[in-house]
């Protein structure tokens, strides 16, 4: 099955967003073994996008086409695709009510454009869209298949996979001409890239099936193995022996796989161990607390995180010594050791955690520079405190002090964190 | 000029990297007010890549392709562009002594394939390339002007900027089409996409000089004026009266103009005014805090912001009344309010602020549904407290409660928050 993906948007054109999608699309049509040919960009412009779709219709048995599903004048997808297949525009009856639910929800009059949002070709197929009001489509006609999907990547991406990729993997079936691809991700922290590259550099360099691509992301490393074969169990198991090999050179520095963040891998351990948390966060903002509460049942460990930013809060709060803050500095060992203890007895937690820092870009000094950040951990039978030089904007420097507390904090919980 | 981006590269299809050159391209183009009408994406393929630079030819004025200039096998640009043009391959004797320059400094052997690198369609003109081993070509012919640009970013940016710009201004001048284009983007929360077309239909109708395009947001839209004149002072002015005319219409629903995030521009109320804030938080987690502590100087202002998750520590640190949590909920407008007095008082603030509802994706209940949620502000001569009904994923429901925290806080601010 050949495909082609075209990503509508003047915006697109203009450089004012980078196109993601197409990315994100190639790379799931990859796994079912789908090759993408061509991906295009056009403007928010009925006859080149026409143009454009009907060029890509000859081309391609998969015609995928993103954004220009909103509810203004300038969206001009559904239309122009409806055009050009010479295909009747049906109302949906049950987007429509979809969509009385949505702005009844809100309290919110719904305009009459937004109606042009339920407007389905005739003998398309709406995918639900959960996190928005234009619903994608699926469309089989003359032999091709065309879909539909909205433009902003948290929309797109959930219907893109829940929906879209098990459609086309049930055609493909049907058509017998399923190749097997899969990947895994393996996920590194603790870890830079050159580091992780040199020990597994055996099996990067004699790779194959699998193939193995390090990918570089903010304060980690992604490992994506690539199977081929002929059946489910032969790529499985391509995967699990590449990944097992891996693993016994990376040991712990891997943290999860595929879709597993660093805040859900020590949210099980948590679950584990049975362990409840309290966290005390200064130049990290919350952004620490953000991340474990993002993970569902968060409410089960998480006890606090308390953003103590000013000196009064880290005092009358967390019953950080004055004199301490005064002799030391808020930024210094002794302020983040009092702060995981007071945070701990506070909130009769397991764990205490705290982090105080220089965020920046102002405050710095040459003795205490911008990235120059504390964390420490408290628990039963371990005080740990350690000192880090974070360098980057200010977002950097928060980021890399939260991810380097849950690492600190996954080392605890696996009994590795030494003082 | 009508341009046309052509990027290849089969890792580019697959979705293996992204497409940054496309962006960083169009919006170098932009600000010389040439058009981008199409973009695409073709694989190291000659025959596909040859049909496509040929339509791009038909369609278009300037046809700049990148990628597909290195010297293995499958880098085909240089010769298809080479052999559509009917044009021959000439060596170019300043890039071979160029070459031989750059290999001895590695001491390492050039290999004969390198010098495919050299090679350049005739009256094309070499665009050094300090940074990699294939330069750029300039090439006019036919009345059309055609760029090659190596696809690495670091090598393509640098020529791009400093050869490419100048070169196509001097054309432009020379055909005396030189237009200036410049863009304001006014940013509006608190507004639905459609309910914002609505009210500035008019406006979005007879639009020409400058043109308005809305984007939709997370939780805002975004509304970027394009403006097209002969000098800086025209484009200026036709931005700065449209923009006005835009704020007639929606006056305070406009919070921010171009790179000001919303949390900016409550910091600066917040500065203004010479108000200091606490924050008490429970669903959203701690991204409220996260959020105002972006802002760079946010000490300023932000005394605390307390994740007081478990209903201990509502009752322990902020002084909920355990009878209220028991008998109303966490989630309710009682404890909503008791935590933003708390906090208040507990952190000596001006302004106290609350977060409390069910993020999902369990928790919820028929009288207490996901997404409900509790704001609650505290000042010297209010109490204010709303109910929410915000609806998506965990994510989705914790971004929305602080944004409409920090709306609420921003209406508070100018004077015009209601109880």
């Amino acid at each position: 099955m050949r495909c082609e993906i075209i990503s509508v948007g003047t915006e697109l054109l203009m450089g004012q967003i980078i196109n993601t999608n197409a990315q994100d699309i190639a790379q799931e049509l990859f796994s079912l073994g789908i090759g993408v040919y061509y991906q295009t960009v056009v403007g928010d412009n009925a006859p080149r996008l026409s143009d454009v779709f009907t060029q890509a219709l000859k081309r391609a048995d998969l015609v995928i086409l993103t954004g220009g599903l909103g509810p203004t004048d300038d969206d001009l997808t559904r239309e122009t695709v409806a055009a050009v297949l010479g295909l009747p525009l049906k109302e949906n009856s049950y987007w429509v009510q979809k969509l009385r639910e949505i702005f009844a929800r809100f309290k919110r009059p719904m305009a009459q454009m937004n109606l042009r949002q339920a407007m389905v070709p005739q003998g398309g197929k709406i995918l639900p869209n959960e996190r928005g009001t234009a619903p994608g489509i699926y469309l089989e006609d003359g032999g091709k298949v065309i879909v539909l999907l909205p433009g902003p990547p948290r929309e797109l991406l959930p219907i893109l996979k829940e929906q879209v990729i098990p459609l086309l993997r049930e055609k493909l079936q049907e058509q017998k001409e399923i190749a097997l691809l899969r990947s895994k991700v393996l996920r590194i922290a603790g870890l830079g890239e050159s580091d992780m590259a040199e020990k597994i550099k055996p099996l990067l360099e004699k790779q194959d099936n699998p193939t193995i691509a390090p990918l570089a992301k903010r304060a980690e490393v992604h490992l994506r193995l690539t199977a081929r074969g002929g059946s489910e169990e032969e790529v499985e198991s391509l995967l699990t022996s590449k990944a097992e090999e891996i693993k016994d050179v990376l040991g712990e520095y891997i943290y999860g796989e595929d879709e597993d963040v660093l805040e859900l891998a020590v949210a099980r351990l948590l679950w584990e161990k049975g362990k409840t948390i309290a966290l005390a966060e200064s130049c990290s903002g919350g952004l620490l607390s953000h991340r474990l509460t993002n993970i569902s049942g968060s409410s089960r460990y998480l006890l606090a995180g308390l953003v103590t930013y000013s000196n009064e809060a880290k005092i009358n709060i967390l019953g950080v010594k004055q004199a301490v803050i005064e002799d030391k500095g808020a930024v210094s060992a002794e302020v983040a050791e009092a702060m995981a203890k007071g945070v701990r007895r506070l909130c009769h937690a397991d764990i205490g955690v705290s982090i105080t820092g220089v965020a920046g870009p102002g405050g710095g000094s040459s003795q205490k520079p911008v990235g120059l950040t504390y964390i420490a951990l408290e628990a039963e039978n371990l005080s740990s405190c350690r000192r880090y030089e974070f360098w980057g904007s200010r977002q950097d420097i928060k980021e890399r002090a939260a991810q380097t507390a849950l690492l600190l904090l996954r080392l605890h919980l696996m009994g590795k964190l030494k003082k």
